[in-house]
């Protein structure tokens, strides 16, 4: 899993930093999640390819979070996008999208899939056979879901040593990936555990943005790989919490700490602060591993 | 007069070049004419206060002329605006932009006002005592205004040793230079004439983008200071311009030519051209003074 991140600043675009959006690649499908204004700047300075793009999620109805994606379907069109685009966003933006389509006649040669969500309980909403993606409600100014990627388990390793000690046929070697005991050429049943050894486990991506320290989400992101916390404020600011319903980077890293993740990634930082790395210093107070979010930036998870 | 281009490219934003965006600088207001994707960035890298920016004049609701616009609206409210905002554009912007404040339950804290444009003949949008702005109608694939930007015929001088010489009494300054003849301390008529001077010639700039070869537009234009002008293509893609409706540099040129203008700027250049100077060249064959726009380039008029 790959995560680059090409803006991770809140409120509005400036010269040097960019308001949310992040490419996670997972099993070959390229997701964007977030497209504040420039994101289509953002990916082609990334060099990441807009036809790789199939889909999109969307965090809320803020304007740093979606701003960019009218432009962004617009220019997949001119560049006579054929391949199919879905688009996970709050119930809304399918009118406003539509509705720029309308006025300016410009309908989208592609087709082009909304997915509106309204559910205030984690639902899966995007299901392959090697990748989950699931809501995390949170709780923001307006309608706001995080969203958890996971990888589904792979297929169990043959020990090809013991498959042939064992003389097992090849006709089974599909049952036995998926974790059946088998038939040996005697006709004894061997324990696939004698057989095969465990896949690398799965692996798993929280974005949660943007929110009020919510630790109702720490059942759905349990045990995550990698969660990126919004943390708008530092402690001295906490106060400001409540009314824009932010969070801190402290109260990011308990989150993480709750959620037994193993790395906390840090954004949507205000634009009071000079220092970022104040942010990271705080948030070890609570959770060792910390790292922050630079537009450009890129995770491997 | 001046003119700073913020984007003159067509279709979408790229990492160098930017869509349709520039400032006019005319006696003290700084109005912005459309207003494309990272139109923002673009005012801050040239340096503009936002705070001046108290008219946006939006051409046509496709998005490489107005997608930056609901961006700019909401940083005008995050920086915390006071002023006024006034917007001259088609009908049906005012719904794109009240449905995204709605959705985002963002509503601005200073006044927003939508002068929303439907007529397909020229009208007056704006006046104060110094300057009084037109549309333009064009002929695009949606409904589509260019604008004129006129400053009214200031008062006339006073030629100070004429009137000390007629024995003129001040209380007759405001009437000479409102151009009236007036009585000297004997009683005499004195004219005008003898008395006041010219003053410098109102200027005007017409913005003109996105047409068809449209020579319908010459009578609101005549004798216009400066024409921007779009030119998406050379010539010898002439026959694509029925279909975009959009203009070829050497239709530009027939355009300013036909008016009188003094300069012609070009724009609106496609992306399937390198060498910009093409453009110029071409316009050249039958108009001189040609200047290609580039973004972050100022014209002073």
């Amino acid at each position: 899993m790959k995560l680059t991140i090409l803006g991770c600043h809140s409120a509005t675009p400036r010269i040097n930093s960019n308001p949310t959006s992040q490419v996670l690649e997972i099993n070959n499908h390229i997701f964007l999640i977030d497209c504040g204004e420039g994101t289509q700047i953002q990916l082609r300075k990334q060099k990441i390819k807009f036809s790789r793009i199939k889909h999109i999620f969307i965090s809320h109805l803020h304007g740093d979070h979606y701003f960019g994606l009218v432009g962004l379907i617009s220019t997949f069109r001119l560049l006579t996008r054929e391949a199919d685009l879905h688009i996970y966003a709050p119930k809304g933006l399918k009118e406003v999208i539509t509705l720029q389509m309308k006025l300016s006649d410009s309908w989208t040669n592609y087709q082009l899939f909304f997915h509106e969500l309204e559910s205030k309980s984690s639902e899966l909403i995007f299901e392959d056979d090697k990748v989950e993606v699931y809501t995390i409600p949170l709780n923001h100014r307006v309608y706001t879901n995080g969203f958890l990627f996971k990888e589904k388990p792979a297929e169990r390793k043959l020990d090809m040593n013991a498959v042939l000690n064992a003389q097992i046929d090849k006709s089974y070697f599909r049952k036995l990936k998926q974790g059946f005991d088998v038939e040996n050429e005697k006709g004894e049943i061997i324990s696939n555990a004698l057989l095969t050894k465990n896949p690398p486990k799965p692996k798993s991506y929280a974005f949660c943005s943007d929110t009020l320290f919510h630790p109702e989400i720490i059942p759905v992101i349990d045990n995550v790989n990698a969660i990126y916390h919004e943390s708008t404020f530092l402690e001295k600011h906490r106060h400001l919490c409540e009314q824009t319903k932010h969070s801190t980077a402290k109260q990011a890293a308990e989150i993480a700490k709750q959620a037994n993740a193993k790395t906390l990634i840090l954004g949507h930082y205000s634009t009071r602060y000079d220092d970022l790395n104040l942010f990271k210093e705080e948030a070890q107070t609570v959770f060792k591993n910390v790292e922050l979010a630079e537009d450009g930036v890129v995770f491997n998870i």
